[in-house]
């Protein structure tokens, strides 16, 4: 074991190398705590040419490498099997000079979300994608997993963000490409290709994203109405009429009550509702007149409230945002994190219940999401010892519906073997050909995304 | 040579396999005229399933597949170079009902762009590219280039646009994935790999597009500016203030000059002016009176004029329009797509013409393009016998700048030589691994975006 661990003590410095069971702890775990391996030792290197020399020694030592960010996935992904090196990109916060004239900036993979719009504020700009985990989760991390979060609506996911790359290669290569040209057709997109490949191709060391304008107007409204039939009415309706839409969410009744008893807050209406969608505007200027327009003449609403200050804003997020803690709160759950075609979430929130309480008797699931993308959080409590069985059920019944089994969390450890419910065998043959092209000894995020 | 030809036509049909080269002519040339290769025949599959027989017969008798769309690129990307199957994919137009729910369509890749607006407009929706090819251009080629065009500025290149791919791989498996999940993150994303590889790794059979609002109000002004620095000014102004802004193109003097003599055209403005932008509005109301305030606050405006009748827009398109058409009318042009960061592009535009005078002395470069992206098409007329030494040293002077030597056009065979000069070797090295785990035996689109 010390030779390995001599070599890296070399490339990163001794006290960037952690042997210490206590020191590895707190990266062996992730955020869920649902998941967690043993890393041989956990290596903390300062720039790209420390992550590729790390690659290289891992390489020649023939050890594995389990590549960590944020540490906020929720799906196994940045936590080892067991024995491989865990390559912590923590230290890699470099932030370069916003670029006003093209609207982007390079940063390093380990600066955090938060820290990113912090830098590009001052600037008028702002960051497309925002997310809750925005102060732990970090832009490589973000860029592996092709986060989501609450304004794919308007701007896409991480994906769409992403203009350049520089990344490790399994052989410790580095291919960097931080121009950020707006078009440039000269051979395969490889930034596009790692956005989402969760590790397993290269290490993202650099990014340079793209920023959108920021806007500091906002109009919020919680809009209750039947069902998803009704909130579907709703999303077309506020597509259409409000080019300042950042956001759309949903959540039911069950998730209401959970949330409204943790955070003891009171009920939005005089009556209560099956759904409930939160509506974001954001603009230059006050965009409450136009939500107010749309919700006027969308026959969908039963009852509204629309809030613009800022203390208003934060109460009606809440009961859409403390969804995850509430039910946090009240027990493990289960949590998946899918998605349909629009015209199949309907049938998919009906029959949710009957297919969890098949395979988890006396289980219930507290449904919340992202409209605009038919994407659902299904948070599962009281399934017991029947975890497995209601993942897999829940799993096939988004298959049957033409639906991705991982709409925006990755498929990471903890999803692998569904896979072939979403992919085809022709699909996975030719992932898996891609891996074996650009890792073919297996060494980056063994048994992530691609089942061993 | 029979025995091939007999598989084929066994698969498509007597009909459908062209030996005779009289028939063969038209698919052998490609629109420039610049590139034409000898095909060994002509195979015309009407559906996947026939392509990917097809694939299959070559790769069994060990005969490469040279893929053609509609045969409206610039860079010999789809005429053989020589004894290849040529694959035309011109039988396959199924247009699938617009999904008018998600704003998505599925069709084949031998659908027109003009037969796929025509397609969506009745339903409200629009496609998100448009360029002057529509007519004979088609979606699988787009798709294969990443085509660019006018409206990049606003909804971003053919990738963008891509939300699912059918496509057949060199050993005649076939990947299907049509749903067009607005998220699905399981594994890599095989259409963003496939978009812009120009048919080197599969061929794209079906494709599932986004579309976007129809927006029937347009308001479109030509405005003369000092030169590109004046331009970017403008531009910045136009988005900052615009969000109707569907295009931002630009042109210089001698551009004028040379389509005003073509065309019989009147002098847009009392004085001549060294460069002009032609910015569009496209929005549900007409856009005239924001276009005009973005005019009037922007210090770069030297003169305008600004019209919204659909004869007045077409009068003033026409100045940047007829560049391609005055300039083939002049000779036959050197043609290179590139683009720079905006801070580079000044710089490239003073340093072109002393570039393209030395590489060939008399030669003059006639440049226009599209703003938002940096992107020129630099086309050189009289360059005489010195094509390569000026394609050579153009292509040089980008890559000095930061730039990309194909921009929205692909690399073809035109460019392959020149790709290092935009590509690290690292970057090479990783895109030939992945042909090669995807297309071993190389049958795909030999010499094509990766010089043999």
């Amino acid at each position: 074991m010390s030779d390995l661990e001599d070599v890296l003590r070399g490339v990163v410095g001794d006290q960037h190398v952690l042997v210490d069971e206590d020191l590895k702890a707190q990266y062996q775990t992730d955020w869920t705590r649902r998941f967690s391996g043993e890393a041989r030792c956990v290596v903390r290197p300062a720039d790209t040419a420390e992550v590729a020399a790390v690659v290289r020694a891992c390489a020649e030592a023939g050890v594995a490498v389990t590549v960590q960010g944020g540490n906020t996935g929720l799906v196994g992904g940045g936590v080892p099997a067991g024995g491989e090196v865990l390559l912590s990109l923590g230290r890699l916060t470099s932030c370069e000079d916003v670029d006003v004239l093209e609207a982007q900036v390079t940063v390093g993979a380990g600066v955090t979300l938060e820290r990113l719009q912090q830098h590009a504020r001052p600037h008028g700009l702002d960051v497309g994608v925002d997310l809750a985990a925005r102060s732990a989760a970090t832009v490589g991390g973000l860029v592996a997993t092709n986060a989501g979060g609450i304004r794919v609506v308007r701007y896409g996911s991480m994906r769409e963000q992403v203009t350049g790359i520089e990344a490790v290669l399994a052989d410790g290569s580095v291919v960097t490409r931080l121009v950020g040209l707006a078009k440039d057709n000269t051979g395969y997109d490889l930034a596009q290709l790692l956005a989402g490949s969760e590790g397993t191709l290269a290490i993202v060391t650099r990014v340079r994203l793209r920023l959108v304008p920021l806007l500091p107007a906002r109009a919020v409204a919680l809009v209750a109405v039947d069902g998803i039939g009704g909130a579907l009415d709703l999303l077309a309706a506020a597509r259409a009429g409000l080019p300042a839409l950042a956001a759309a969410e949903l959540f039911l009744s069950e998730g209401l009550d959970l949330v409204r008893a943790h955070g003891n807050l009171a009920a939005p209406f005089a009556e209560a509702h099956p759904a409930y969608v939160v509506l974001e505007c954001a603009a230059r200027t006050d965009p409450t007149d136009d939500l107010l327009e749309v919700l006027g003449e969308c026959e969908a609403v039963r009852d509204a409230t629309v809030a613009s200050d800022v203390t208003g804003v934060a109460k009606l997020w809440a009961y859409r945002e403390t969804h995850t803690e509430a039910i946090s709160a009240a027990g493990v759950p289960v949590k998946l994190d899918v998605s349909v075609p629009l015209r199949e979430l309907a049938g998919l929130v009906a029959d949710l219940p009957g297919t969890v309480a098949a395979a988890a008797p006396g289980a219930r699931p507290i449904i919340f999401g992202h409209l605009g993308e038919g994407n659902l959080h299904v948070n599962v409590l009281d399934a017991g010892a029947h975890a497995e069985e209601v993942t897999d059920a829940v799993l096939r019944l988004v298959a049957s519906r033409r639906g991705s089994i991982s709409s925006e969390h990755g498929v990471g450890r903890a999803k692998a073997r569904w896979l072939p419910l979403s992919r085809s065998a022709a699909e996975v043959a030719a992932m898996r050909r891609i891996k074996t092209a650009l890792d073919p000894a297996g060494l980056l995020n063994p048994g992530v995304l691609l089942s061993e």
